[in-house]
């Protein structure tokens, strides 16, 4: 049996505007906004509306390809000068985006054969469209290699927002749940509420709700007694960057979750796409850790919790070592064993 | 050395009334609030003013005393009946907490001998004095015990409030990070927030401010990442109740500290009183574990962090088995090794 997901996507190409779900508004609110100009679409990805390295990119690349309908010219020279400047100013919006910089590269590419305007606008749009479609066909491969470890009933517990809403559809460590509900095969999951900046309970909570899924929030030090009291079966979490090793970036939690999983003897799974891995790091020693602002640790809504001048360590990140992940499973198939080797034949073939 | 600790008394004797710090403004407002009758009190309770089983039970023993000041009667008789209505009174004020009872209980037994009013009277303030003064000398003999396991700038992890606040003074697992202050060693101290209720970032990040402590916040989920790259030396925390084989409930997140220390290979301490110790208990298996309204997890102060309608699952405490605990730290010794046997033995000496 198959169902129809009732998931919300995160951005959609309407033509004439860009439709994007406010993520800075969930799960209070569950408001659409719609994108009509390049600085709409800048402001949106500065301001954090949207969020999710893929779900960045393809904004960025909607968002340049919608500018380019309005440019005014029949030079393609003077097309082309616009479009750089168009680029390197939503190149801007979030400096550190790896995905972002990518996407509006290959839109820029992507006209570099064209012989008219028209040409030119139309295949910027598609070339937008084939992104998002290509990282929902991702992120389907991820769901559909995680779920074959999975099995009718099975509790899984999972941190952070690896989401629907943070790719172009299904998600990354989330798209098995999803895959699960089409499929109607029925999970549990638990999901971290993930502090400080609560992906957990704002996003994934909400995101699985959209689909239907048998979710339960927890706060993230109830992870231990949770595995023990509701038998987790598994844990499986995305990631923010992989070294040529398997060592694995992700959201701050992710390392305690992994040594936990050890301990209670269940297996640990990473999910990402080919694009997560970064084959020029060794090793997760060699990946810097951000710090970010105390205020997300001692405020909440613009809220006081903790005293005045407390100080505070708020790295937003942690490095899962390799000898703790069971599995890595991506688009392209499923890891396991010698990472060093298996990362290495991935990008090899 | 020996500093002078500048750390506030969470409940003072006043003659004509009760001072107590309310532990529901901090750490926003540091706020005392005078209780003048046995209403007073009994309010101060059950809005959570006052929290922490032996501050609880020294508020209501000096509740109890200061409401018999104000007896108009020459009749021991009639006067112990007033007594026994009133430690009713006090005891409905927080139904399930040991050493409210116990307080009670032994305040009304202190004046079994007495002859006169005005004895009975003077009987009940010394024997709540009294009450409090032990819990201190308690306190201080479980931080002196700790703070042998410890050496100078040594880095310890810790979580919710075992603290000053909720006992006469010093605490139990913050005793030793108080002494050490006392005597001018050194310690650097990472207080885990302790969610949903925040008793680390509200109270023991603010009350080891006060006292001068070098202490550092951190969210929960850090923990493992903290424990790495902060090169922590050991856990500490308190606890509600130990069975007779160690095994130890305390705050929700202890046991994921005590499977840390394990895989960091760094000890992990319990910091206790003797009556913390239920040795009709055989084993954790037995101690209930509390289950708490789901707002706890979904709203913070008042504003909703997760989506209508999430199932939630909030657990106040977990069981921390007593394979996981390198030493448990009480004011009569250290025990290490067999807990069974060591127990046994605290208890027939």
């Amino acid at each position: 049996m198959t169902n129809t997901l009732s998931l919300p996507r995160s951005v959609e190409w309407e033509e004439t505007h860009i439709t994007l779900l406010d993520q800075q508004l969930l799960p209070g609110k569950v408001e659409y906004i719609e994108l009509k100009t390049i600085k709409d679409v800048w402001d949106a990805i500065v301001t954090l509306k949207v969020r999710g390295a893929p779900a960045i990119g393809m904004t960025a690349a909607f968002g340049l390809a919608l500018a380019a309908q309005q440019y005014e010219t029949d030079s393609i020279d003077e097309f082309n000068e616009l479009l750089q400047k168009d680029k390197d100013y939503l190149a801007s919006s979030r400096p550190t985006a790896v995905n972002l910089f990518w996407a509006l590269e290959r839109m820029v590419n992507s006209i570099t054969n064209v012989t008219s305007i028209n040409e030119a606008k139309t295949t910027l749009v598609h070339e937008a469209i084939r992104i998002q479609v290509e990282d929902e066909e991702v992120c389907y491969k991820i769901g559909d290699n995680a779920l074959s470890l999975f099995k009718k009933d099975d509790r899984v517990m999972t941190i952070c927002n690896a989401g629907s809403i943070a790719t172009a559809y299904y998600g990354t460590a989330l798209a098995p749940f999803h895959l699960s509900r089409e499929r109607d095969i029925p999970l549990q999951v638990y999901a971290c509420e993930t502090r400080p900046v609560l992906q957990g309970s704002r996003l994934t909570a909400w995101e699985l709700q959209q689909s239907g899924v048998d979710v339960t929030l927890i706060t993230d030090n109830m992870a231990a007694h949770t595995i023990k009291t509701k038998q987790i079966n598994a844990i499986i979490v995305g990631a923010d960057r992989i070294a040529a090793n398997g060592d694995t970036a992700n959201k701050i939690g992710t390392y305690g979750l992994a040594l936990l999983a050890k301990a209670f003897h269940i297996p640990f799974y990473v999910a990402a796409p080919l694009s997560t891995f970064d084959p020029t790091i060794a090793s997760g020693e060699e990946i810097p850790i951000e710090e970010r602002n105390p205020e997300e640790v001692t405020h909440l809504h613009g809220q006081q919790i903790a005293p005045d001048g407390i100080a505070v360590f708020n790295p937003a990140f942690d490095v899962t070592p390799n000898e703790l992940i069971t599995a890595i499973i991506t688009d392209r198939g499923i890891l396991k064993g010698n990472y060093q080797e298996g990362i290495q034949t991935l990008f090899n073939n």
